[in-house]
């Protein structure tokens, strides 16, 4: 039975992905059976306990009617967006659409559980609702980033116990910087993007497989792999700006989070066909740029989005993150590769780790130069302690500069770690000459036997059948 | 003129579909103009007239801004959801998406003039609204439900007549359950799914073709078609919280379905992918279960969503609807179909029929188990009869017990019926040879054609022609 | 440096492209960093300013609520209905899905300028907020309905080039109809659909190409483009009720117009099968005709939808729309074509065209009947100058024709105009051999390329070999 789990070569998940999931479930079950309970806008006795104004009203009042749209746009964009994005590869369609499904799936429970636990607990309870889903999608997001790194190179189970450790360590960092260092972060360019970025470089610089062109042919796309990564970019771009504006403070701050984002993206996308074709000898458009470097503008305007950076900063912005997005996958990426032996599938330290650091640099420009005369009354839904009197828009910016430091250190750090207990040989991780192939863990039928089928069809049924047993 | 219709073989659809098509449509239109009006939330002269508050906020209060976002899910469930998770089929992707849409946009109107009928008439007026919209949609989804288990089977004639009678069923079913037995069934595990299902299985099954295996090879699929189906997956997987709380009450009842039912989908989720993994011999997951199994959560939480259920109950009746749906898939299907002649094409059964028994007795044992310790004030917005006092929990629950035996006894009954009427040879049904194929009600161009687009754009001129010429 | 421009055979997009796209983007900034400042619900400062009432309740109230939904719903329409709608062409989804996304989000920001000037300054500011974006992204629309009839035969440059033309006239219509004519349109049937379509139409004519045919091989559809192609389809279908209620007044008119849409879709969905079948002799269905007529009856609607319409009257308005979208796309288009040369790829002039002044005639009758007997004291929400007392309804009814008339005479000759603009030979337009084909401006590999990829992973390499080779 041990030898199971230590045969390096074997890839069976029978035992080990069923066993590492049931496991999971019930400990997560129980966890849930402990510590949650509904929170005041979801529990039926709680709900209409604390009003004092008429019936009818009350009920459109509870959060849901203003926050679940919301919701299920960042839903679609954890689970279609992240999903479909990483079905550019020719064969792992099955694996990125459905590993995405399955981590996802486990992060935003644990992630119920670790926030909870990190962003106060209520006389030892974990108190649920609309919010906290949209948070626990926030860090299944951060997951999903990672996973785009160690892309076609994991096998589920091993992406299973990165997401536990990930999710772990950004409720941690999380925590630092919201609570501890009271930085803003509505849309994540600190906590999901940068954090998610830097663990899942780190984790595959310590997975590197140094053979991994024996899979060279499989790394790359086909056209119709192209055409269903693209459902994935356009979700994420159209429902960006209610990520960002997710669970900014209600009135203003989430109407202008959303603006902003929306301009950001505008210009980014100008900015990522003009960068495309302009590195490229024929000018050619090239659809990884135009698949991810369009995106880049959301993430930069993470921080700053809630801010009054005006849709002409938020433009410049995003024109600025399109650019640098682009010509890192054409010419940083094949550097990070070959000198540092960074193998990053998707690219995502042009998605997300540049852009993320440029919208952690952004979003602390922003707030030191905040003014009670910019903002008036309205300074207080944004920067939080501008309440208390306290408030400094200088050393506001110094936080958010120590916000960015401490993810950085966060991400690399605990990418470290988990990248060397991803290492041990009981995973079933895939050979060098097997990656980015959904057949290892997939029942996938092949080209031939879909060509048999065609033929099948054909009138000239000696003819199949002799193309057929030839191949 | 006759002999074109009774003419077995035949599946022109030249006369029948139009004809059909045109006087359902003439027939919904001249009741629509005697029946619908708009109700005091849609109408331009009543929305103000019964209102007392000032004007701005009560444009604010129409039912639009707190159901519309709901219906919108629901919808794209309905006709993306449905629709792409039947694409799954390698030759059938264009009648899956193509019929889906039809039988889709017939039923949400045969099914507002049904349930306006008898969810009661005002003045001899059926009144319609977002809620009606709502409500429609899911009476449309029991159909489309059926439809998984004739797919590939049934010519589109076939479908809107069993649509004709499964939707005024439904509507006398679901008057059965909420009017006169008062049962709560909010996400439609009794009305939708549990009644969908078996009378599809019913219909299949008065259906049963012997000699189906001549079109075995085409029912099954391939790997892009798998992808589709994805699509069709994940939409409804993301929004099955919106579906199970369309049409609870305000406030703190549709914020609490949502969140259950979020948690019952993610332990599903899990556990579809463990046992997926654990009953194939190499322990590779099957793209079968992934597809359906993983939203078995959201069926099974469809009656008790709305109840004081807590996220650990959720939890745990996702992860044993998860369960029961692969083992369905893997062990149940096959004896179905050997033993009891039911060919079920998308095995609905496993995805709405089991689940939706355990979500109806879930929503019984829950129901019996009320307090008003545990819902306060809150009990009336969950439990109607709870406002008259007379409410008793364990008569609630033998109610609720009653209601799925009803629904059970409909849907059978009915769906013997339907299949029966369907079983006349007037319809176009496709032959045995030539079931899960486009070709027969679509123009198609085959594989032959598009190789030999490819090939034309290649240089070598001379090997096309012969290669083409002898395909 | 000029004979690279001039150079008619070149489609090369290295500089042409890169330079168009940063020059449009940074004027843009420029003037959004001029003109454009956040409207009163965005802006920190002056959204708590001018309440009076409670804070807790003000940020319910803000109008990001009540229209941002909507404008996710119609965001989806813009970005993934249109652009995947035309992946239906086998070698030209990249350029589908990519040019739209590119002109897309170009014409938001241009629009968000010209709309603005418009539709009045304030102290010679823009004001921006969620009814801006939708706005914007509604003359889009009408930009991608245009993009439609020269689909496969024009560079992103010209498509450029035609956004910048066709959102300034687009902007002067608006404001003539709305402001000047007082006209309803709150769906667009006139300002969108009508407009967009004409001066698309007008742009092929200007652009006929007599050798065209040497692309017929390429300008058709193969099997999974067309399941691309129904993801557009079915999400315009599903979110038309949102576009046409987007704008309209709170309450009941916006719930009133997604109700009345949603019945004139369904119906018109009816007629589409019926007659798709019915025009084809061996009664099969076309996916073209589904792909398009379907949505004719959320065209048709655009205008009258508000009003009290009725379901009834929705539903013989959409009706009638998929039937003549219908035979228009079986009789008029290949007389379009032959005679009058209008080469129109997506068939627009079925969809949007006709459907559109069919929607601007049904409004225009809808208008002339209207009494405050029919719409009370919801007169002056639908109607504005019921306000002022000074309304009668049959010169409403003429005005709203007169702007049909005005909406066709700047639609024509806008596209006269910018046709021959777009003729000039220095935008790397793509040669009659080589239309429809996304090789001109992305990187793409070929079908051998993938075919040889398949080979190779069988394990007759030998065979693999010979075959690629002779490839």
């Amino acid at each position: 039975f041990l030898s199971y789990f230590s045969h390096k070569s074997s890839t069976n998940m029978r035992l080990r992905l069923p066993l590492l999931c049931i496991i999971l479930e019930v400990i997560l079950i129980i966890l849930f059976g402990a510590l949650v309970e509904y929170n005041d806008d979801t529990h039926a006795k709680l709900w209409n306990a604390n009003k004092s104004h008429s019936a009818t009203r009350d009920d459109y009042e509870n959060e849901f009617y203003y926050r679940y749209p919301s919701f299920q746009d960042v839903h679609v964009m954890i689970f279609v967006g992240f999903g479909f994005l990483m079905t550019f590869l020719q064969r792992y369609g099955f694996s990125s659409v459905g590993f995405n499904f399955l981590i996802a799936a486990f992060s935003l429970q644990w992630a119920t559980l670790m926030q909870g636990f990190f962003h106060g607990m209520h006389h030892g309870k974990i108190h649920v609702g609309v919010t906290s889903m949209i948070n626990a999608d926030f860090c299944t997001g951060s997951v999903l980033i990672s996973f785009g790194a160690v892309l076609g190179k994991t096998s589920p189970v091993q992406l299973l116990v990165m997401a536990i450790f990930e999710v772990t360590l950004f409720a941690v960092n999380e925590f630092i910087l919201l609570s501890m260092l009271g930085a803003n972060d509505a849309g994540g360019s600190m906590t999901i993007h940068t954090f998610g970025a830097y663990f899942g470089l780190m984790v595959t610089r310590v997975l590197y497989r140094p053979n991994l062109d024996k899979s060279k042919h499989r790394n790359s796309s086909v056209y119709h792999s192209d055409l269903f990564a693209m459902i994935g970019t356009i979700y994420l771009w159209m429902f960006w700006p209610s990520f960002n504006s997710a669970i900014t403070n209600y009135g203003d701050p989430q109407h202008r989070t959303a603006l902003n984002t929306y301009y950001s993206l505008a210009a980014c996308t100008l900015a990522t066909f003009a960068f495309s074709a302009l590195v490229n000898p024929e000018g050619k458009l090239d659809m990884v740029h135009i698949q991810n470097a369009a995106l880049a503008g959301g993430v930069a305007v993470g921080t700053a989005g809630e801010m009054m950076l005006t849709p002409f900063g938020s433009m410049i912005v995003g024109f600025l993150a399109g650019t640098i997005s682009v010509l890192g996958y054409k010419y940083l990426t094949p550097v990070l590769e070959s000198k540092l032996k960074i193998q990053d599938t998707c690219g995502i330290h042009n998605l997300h780790g540049m852009p993320g650091v440029l919208g952690a640099v952004v979003g602390a420009v922003t707030s030191a130069l905040a003014s009670p005369g910019v903002y008036g009354d309205g300074l207080q839904r944004v920067f939080a302690d501008a309440e208390t009197g306290k408030w400094n828009p200088q050393s506001r910016g110094g936080f958010q500069a120590i916000s960015l430091a401490v993810t950085l250190g966060m991400a690399l750090f605990g990418g470290l770690v988990t990248g060397f207990i991803l290492k041990l040989p009981i995973y079933g991780a895939p050979p060098d000459t097997h990656c980015f192939e959904d057949g290892l863990y997939w029942e996938v039928k092949t080209f031939q036997y879909h060509f048999y089928i065609y033929l099948r069809n054909t009138e000239n049924v000696q003819l199949s059948q002799q193309i057929c047993d030839s191949l």
